[in-house]
């Protein structure tokens, strides 16, 4: 299959076979991650493979309850991490400083190129995938489940396996059209008629009551106890970085 | 080409030949960043395609002054966006709060997640690409130049073109060895000597001062004025979702 088509098919997997990935299947994941773009070769992420039963679990609670990750034979954390390098520096006897709010919103960037080289290759090895966008949530809990230092933030989680027939059925999510996304030279504001024309237009449900799912939508992703959380255990990651 | 094999062999490229990018190619590398896996299916970025000369010039100013880009004939911002969101809530009535610190942190990951797979593409299409992770930069002038909301921030930049010859033969940087980057169950912190293993390890140079180079790129990358303005940049960029 051409790369372009496997791009396109390509959808999140959460339902998986108890069938484990083999080491060289691993090591090509690992090796697609690492050989992503990455500013100035410096690697600017950590990926932590949690493999132990009682961290698993404590992982799913963490982020918000998705028990279901833990069918996956693989899951992993991808963290933005800016105390490789700190310390790499000072074993150099450098007087390094510690990283500023610049540097870990490139790690960032880093950490989630690096995953999404790796959902590529999943895809076509056979694998499914899904990112788990819940691991800014409980700050304290989550930093001590992987000894997280200041300078080490969670950036995204990726639970892969090979899918079950019925994953593969499910129809991708069709996304909005490209007008609403891209732009020419500049940011482009919409009115609220356009709004609703591209909402509408990508779900394309007839007879549906877009308002009302728009508002149970919001209150979910906005009113709901995780989003909270995510800005307040956000915060607390940032904190170190902004004090530089 | 197998995908992992393009994957493993994609390089930065910055050496473009003076040849346009048609338009159905176009439309697939935008069709490949739209169908990137996205929180919610919210597609919490935007991607604005800088054309006009002008602006292009400002652009590779504020960047760092990286004027090579201006050959490259498509310059693609990748921004973080919750305004888009925030404006359809309102279009359905919805009294919607200001985003906070880890939606944008969720958008940011969206739209370097939808970079790498128009980068993927690219590779697969014949066409070179190179990050810029300079946008986050000048953070006044970035922002009237594209017409930035406060609720939209610059994620990260592609140039993209078919390269030249010589871009091509340049060897892909080497990577870290995995175990300094893979771990198991927690984040690994490495004794000094061990750090030093791994980049000596990485660059491999024979009667080579690691030492003297360390600090080069340390100077380089936290000593200089772009290091000092991203970080004053960033923060300001960071403000508004801090203040939820």
């Amino acid at each position: 299959m051409s790369t372009y088509k496997e791009l396109m098919e390509r959808k999140s997997v959460r339902l998986f076979l108890d069938r484990p990935i083999k080491e060289d299947v691993l090591a090509k994941l690992y090796d697609a991650a690492i050989g992503a773009p990455s500013a100035g070769n410096q690697l600017l992420y950590g990926m932590i493979e949690v493999t132990d039963e009682k961290k698993r679990e404590t992982l799913a609670r963490c982020v918000d309850e998705q028990y279901w990750i833990l069918k996956a034979p693989l899951i992993i954390v991808f963290v933005a991490d800016h105390r490789r390098w700190l310390d790499l520096y000072r074993a150099y006897d450098i007087e390094a400083e510690r990283p500023g709010l610049g540097d870990i919103w490139l790690a960032l960037s880093d950490a989630n190129i690096a995953a999404q080289n790796m959902v590529v290759c999943a895809q076509s090895l056979g694998l499914g995938s899904c990112y788990i966008g819940d691991v800014i949530e409980h700050y304290e809990e989550f930093k001590e489940l992987l000894a997280l230092p200041d300078e080490v933030i969670p950036a995204c989680m990726l639970v892969i396996g090979y899918p079950q027939k019925e994953a593969l059925k499910r129809p991708k999510p069709r996304r909005f059209a490209k007008e609403y996304v891209v732009y020419k030279d500049a940011y482009q504001l919409f009115s609220p008629s356009e709004h609703r024309h591209f909402y509408e237009e990508r779900d394309k449900r007839e007879g549906f009551d877009y308002k009302a799912a728009m508002k149970r939508f919001y209150d979910f992703k906005y009113g709901s106890d995780f989003s909270k959380e995510m800005d307040r255990s956000a915060a607390l990651y940032f904190e170190p970085f902004l004090k530089k």
